[in-house]
C-alpha cells in the first residue's frame, strides 16, 4: 500500500496523544482538585509517565518510518501531517539524553529556590543555581541551533514559535520600542477605586458560565474550575479551564475567565478529524496566545462589551449596581499604569516587560552577556520604556517570572506576538462583521464563527505565515496593533 | 547483591503502580467530572493505558527474575512481598491473550445490551450474549484451575477471595440458610415514612464531612465527591470517595459517605512503604468490605451512632429535628423486608441475595447448570429465602446486577463474607474496647486505630486465614454474625 509507513506513524502519534491525554487529565486534577498530601506519589507517577513519553517521542523505529513515508504518495494534509511529526520528533530526539536529565535536574533545583529567594530579593543566591540552567540551556540551544542552521537564540525560539526568528523580533520590537515610551506616557492615568463591595463566589461562578456560553464555550466538552494560577488545560474533546476568585472585586476573575476561554475555544475546535496528531495541534505559543486576547483585549476591553458586563454585573450583584456602571467598569479596564510586574500590567505597559526580557534573553543564549548582568540591563531598560527603577529590587524585577528558573528561553515574545496577531485578525474581521453591534445584540456567533473558519479549523496544516496571508491578506503587521492601542488609549 | 532480583521486581511494579495511579485519577475523574462529550477520547485513551499494563503485567523477563528471586537471601517482608507478585503475575499470564480479548469483547457487547434488554425485561434477548460469555469464563475458570488444582468456580472465587473455597463457602452459607429465612420473618417490619422534607445539598455535605472526620478519614491525602454511583477510587495517598445526595432524604447519602469512608481508610492507612507493591494493598475484597460494613452495619447503624447521627440532624436540619429524632432514624435504619433488589437489601435480608447468586454462579461455572435454567432457580431460592416471587419479572430478577454480565464471576460471596468478618473484628474489639461508649463520647479514635493495627497495618502481609486469627483468634466464625443478628434485630 502507497501509505503504510504514514499509517504507521499516524498509529503511532496517536498512542502518544493516548498517553499525553493521561498527563493533561492529571496535571488539571494535580492543580485543581488533588489534596495536598497527593503530591508526591502524583509526583512520581507524572515522572514515570514522562519517561515512558521520552520513549515513545524517540523510539528509534520513527527514523525510518520518516524516511519511507517521503516515498509515498501522501495528500496535502498528510504531508502537512508528516511535517509536524518530523518537527516533533527532531525537537524530542535532537538532544542527548544527558543533557535533558542535567537541565531537568538544574531547572527543578533552580525553581524551587527560586520560589524562597525571590521572596527573600536574594540574587546572589538564586545566580549561583541560574548560571547552571544557562549554561545548559546554550548548550542546548547550540546544539538545535548547529542541526538547523539558526542562531542559538532563534533555535530556542523554534520550539514555540516555528518560522520565527530575532531578525524579523529586532525589526517588530524595535519598531514599538521607538514610539511605546511616549505611548505610555499620554495613555497613563491615574485609578483608584474607593469602594468596597462582597461579590459571592457563586454569584460570579453563574456570571462565568454565562460569558463563556455567550463566547462559544461549549460545556459539552469542557468545564470551568478554580486554581491558583488559572490556564487551560484538558483535552480538544474534553477542555479544562480555571480561574481565582476573590470576593471583593469580580472583574479579575471575569477577566480571566474570557482569556481562557479563548484558549478553550481554539482547543475545542480543532478539526476532530486530526485531533490526535501533531499537525491537528494548535498553530504556536502565539497564535494560542492570539485567541485568548483576541477575546480579553480585542472582545473584552471594547466599551460595547464592557457595558455588557456592567449589565450582567447589575443582574448578578444588583446592590452593586452604581459601582459597576459602564464608566466605572471602563476606567478599571482600560487602566494604563506602568507597574513593575508583567502578569498585573495593563495592554498598553505590557509590550514593554516583553520586549525586555526578550533583549535580555536573546543576548544571554546567544552568549553576548553573561546571567550577572542581567539586573543592571533590566533596571536600564526598565527606566527606558517605563520609567521605573528596580535597583536592587529583584524581587519584582529580574526575578518576578519563573521562565527562566527552568531554562525555558524563547517563550516570552509569543505573548506580545500574541497580542499584535489578535489585533491584525479583529483588523481583518471588523471589514465584514459589524463587531460592536454583534456585542451589542449580544451575539457573537458570528465573530467565532470567524475565527473558528480562519483560525481554529486550520489547526497546523498551514506554517504561522501562511496562515496570517490566509485569513489576513498579509503577513503580520505591527502598525495594525499600534493603531489599536492609539484608537483605544490615546483618544484625548 | 543478594536481593538484586527482588530489588529489579519491585521496580517493575513500582512502575506498573505508576500507571494505576493514573489510571484510577482518570477513572475518577470520569465518575465526577468529565464532561459527556469527552467519553470516546476517554475511553480511548484508558484503553491504550490497558494495554500497557498488561504488557507490563506480562513481561517476559518476570519469569526468570521469580526464578532467580527464589534463591536470594529474602527477609519475611520481602518474601510475603515475592509471593503477592507471583500471586498478580499469575493471574494476568496464566490466560492465552485471545481467550482474554474474546471475553473483553463478549463482555463488553453483553454488558452494553443489558443496560437496554433489563429495561425491557429481554432475558431471551440478553441469554443470546450471556451464553458466550459463560462459555468464555467457563474456559478461564478451566484454565485457570488446571494451573492451581482447584475446581473451576474456585479458581474465580480466588481471584478475589484467595486462600477461599466452594467447600467452605457451601458450610458457611448453608448454615445461613438454615436459619436467615425465621429470622427474617421473625424481624421483618413495616415501615413508611409519611412526610416530605427539603434536605438542602450543601448542609448533607458539610455533614457528610463531619461524619468523615469523625471516622477518621484524613483530608489531607483525599476527598469526597458525587457521582451516580458512590465509590472509593483514587490511591492510597489519595483516596477519592463519592456519594450521591437526594434533597428529600439524607440518610441514604450518609449511609453511602459512612460505607465509602470504611474502604477509604484502609487504602489511607495501608503501610506507605509497601504501597506502590502488591504486597502493600488491600487483602481481598471481602476484608475491604469488611472495612466498609464495619463503618456502616457495626458503627453506624448502632443505637449510639443513629443517636449521634440525629443530634447532627438536628444542626444540619434544625427544620426537621422531629422527623429525625434518634426512634425515627432507628426506625429506618434499622428495619427488616424482604425485597427484589440486593442493593437495596437491608442487613438482615442481603445475604439471602448473596446465597442465593452464590449458589448459582458456582454451579454455572462447573458445568451444573446451564445459563437457560437461571431463571427458574431464581424464583425458587427467592422463595425458599425471601419468600418472593420473581418469575417472569426478569428485570428485578436474575437481571438485576452488572457482575455476570462482563464474566465477574466469583465476586458476589465477599459482599457477605465481608459482613460477617465485620461482627467478627467487632466482636473481638468490644472485649477491649467499650464501643457505645466511644459513640456517645464522640471519639472514634480507638476504634479505628485498632482496625489500623490489626488490619490496615497488614496489608497483604497476611493470608485471610492469618490475618483473621491474629485479629479475632480464630478462624471466620459464622455464628457471631448470626448473634450479631440476632441481638440487633430479634430483640422481641
Amino acid at each position: 500500500m502507497a501509505t503504510q509507513s504514514y499509517k504507521k506513524l499516524v498509529e503511532h502519534y496517536q498512542s502518544i496523544d493516548n498517553f499525553e491525554h493521561l498527563r493533561a487529565i492529571c496535571s488539571w486534577d494535580q492543580a485543581t482538585f488533588m489534596p495536598s498530601g497527593g503530591a508526591d506519589s502524583r509526583a512520581e507517577a507524572m515522572a514515570e509517565l514522562a519517561v515512558h513519553l521520552h520513549k515513545l517521542h524517540t523510539a528509534p523505529h520513527l527514523a525510518e518510518l520518516f524516511e519511507l513515508a517521503k516515498d509515498e504518495n501522501l495528500d496535502t494534509t498528510q504531508q502537512a501531517s508528516v511535517k509536524e511529526m518530523h518537527r516533533t520528533w527532531q525537537l524530542q530526539t535532537v538532544l542527548p539524553a544527558e543533557l535533558v536529565k542535567a537541565k531537568s535536574l538544574a531547572g527543578a533545583k533552580c525553581e524551587h529556590q527560586w520560589r524562597i529567594q525571590r521572596q527573600e530579593n536574594d540574587w546572589h543566591g538564586f545566580l549561583k543555581n541560574f548560571e547552571p540552567v544557562v549554561a545548559l540551556s546554550q548548550e542546548e540551544a547550540q546544539i538545535r541551533a548547529s542541526s538547523s542552521r539558526m542562531t542559538p537564540y532563534d533555535a530556542m525560539l523554534d520550539i514555540y514559535e516555528p518560522g520565527m526568528c530575532s531578525t524579523q523580533l529586532n525589526q517588530l520590537f524595535g519598531d514599538v520600542a521607538t514610539w511605546l515610551p511616549q505611548m505610555i506616557q499620554t495613555a497613563a492615568q491615574d485609578y483608584s477605586p474607593n469602594h468596597t463591595a462582597q461579590y459571592p463566589v457563586e454569584q460570579q461562578e453563574l456570571l462565568a458560565h454565562e460569558l463563556m456560553a455567550l463566547l462559544g464555550f461549549n460545556f459539552n466538552h469542557g468545564r470551568l474550575d478554580t486554581s491558583v494560577h488559572p490556564f487551560c488545560g484538558g483535552t480538544s474533546q474534553d477542555t479544562r479551564i480555571t480561574t481565582r476568585y476573590g470576593e471583593s472585586e469580580f472583574v479579575n476573575a471575569m477577566m480571566g475567565v474570557i482569556h481562557e476561554t479563548g484558549h478553550a475555544c481554539y482547543e475545542q475546535n480543532l478539526p476532530q478529524s486530526l485531533a490526535k496528531l501533531p499537525v491537528g495541534k494548535a498553530r504556536s505559543m502565539a497564535i494560542h496566545e492570539s485567541q485568548s486576547l483576541f477575546y480579553e483585549m480585542q472582545i473584552a476591553r471594547s466599551p460595547e462589551f464592557i457595558a455588557l458586563l456592567s449589565d450582567r454585573a447589575s443582574h448578578y450583584f444588583p446592590k452593586y449596581a452604581a459601582i459597576n456602571k459602564t464608566q466605572n467598569l471602563i476606567a478599571q479596564l482600560q487602566r494604563v499604569e506602568p507597574s513593575l510586574i508583567r502578569v498585573d500590567a495593563d495592554e498598553v505597559t505590557y509590550p514593554a516587560h516583553v520586549i525586555l526580557r526578550y533583549e535580555i534573553e536573546r543576548d544571554l543564549i546567544n552568549g553576548d552577556i553573561q546571567s550577572k548582568d542581567i539586573p543592571q540591563l533590566w533596571d536600564l531598560k526598565m527606566s527606558q520604556l517605563l520609567g521605573i527603577s528596580t535597583k536592587d529590587n529583584y524581587k519584582d524585577g529580574c526575578m518576578q517570572d519563573i521562565h527562566w528558573t527552568d531554562g525555558s528561553f524563547g517563550y516570552f515574545p509569543s505573548y506580545t506576538l500574541g497580542a499584535m496577531y489578535a489585533a491584525q485578525f479583529k483588523h481583518t474581521m471588523a471589514k465584514t462583521i459589524n463587531i460592536p453591534q454583534q456585542i451589542n445584540s449580544r451575539d457573537l456567533k458570528p465573530i467565532y464563527d470567524w475565527l473558528n473558519t480562519q483560525i481554529w479549523q486550520k489547526a497546523s496544516l498551514l506554517s504561522t505565515q501562511d496562515l496570517m496571508v490566509q485569513a489576513t491578506g498579509t503577513g503580520l503587521d505591527v502598525s495594525i496593533f499600534k493603531s489599536h492601542l492609539q484608537h483605544r488609549y490615546c483618544k484625548a
